[in-house]
């Protein structure tokens, strides 16, 4: 587990309403290096989609993954489903690396956070 | 990684309109037993909450966490914020557990699906 500045922070997004885009995948196992390269590629194309807010993401031992990308609004959502790119990579998950994913696309109403360092804060 | 049937599947949730609580959290690394322990539980009390609808839940090898829980509607989230043993989790989350964690409460307006053994299926 990363200790220390460089440890995981939960995305800074800006305050409600925003889009969150919940991606729950079971990954097959299979080609764990292309997945790899693929997954790192797209978190680094997304951030260049306008509306682009930020992303979390955690992959379980098991297999379950969860990325969750917020985004401004629908028509941002719209831009990176179409990507070409991104296209590719969909495509590329259904035939090589998904069992089954889902995805939940969903208008943010509320947002609550906690930073041990700073006490609680109720953003909205 | 898990295979065959007890490999993890993302949770099944009825048609949109639902909601999504996405809870995104640093762990410290501290006490993991205890930490554990609590997360089972609360994965097993949240499944009693009335309009509960499911969960996904998985933590990196760098620390960060993603659950996200689905409910009916916003008085079942109110139901499952006030439980008592919930409530007294969070603060042991807040004292114990996390360097900061970030919740999303979202509207679902739209879902999408895919499975080897079926094809895709365009929920909504």
């Amino acid at each position: 587990m990363a200790e220390g500045p460089d440890a995981p922070r939960p995305a800074e997004v800006a305050d409600p309403p925003y889009y969150a885009v919940v991606f729950v995948s079971a990954r097959n196992g299979e080609d764990e290096a292309g997945y790899a390269a693929t997954h790192a590629r797209m978190l680094e194309l997304v951030a260049g989609i306008p509306g682009y807010l930020g992303v979390d993401s955690a992959r379980d031992a098991d297999g379950l993954g969860i990325t969750v990308a917020y985004f401004r609004d629908r028509p941002a959502i719209a831009a990176w489903r179409r990507h070409p790119e991104h296209r590719a990579a969909q495509r590329a998950g259904r035939q090589l690396w998904y069992d089954a994913y889902h995805m939940h696309i969903a208008r943010v109403e509320r947002a609550y956070r906690h930073d041990r360092a700073a006490g609680p804060v109720r953003d909205a």
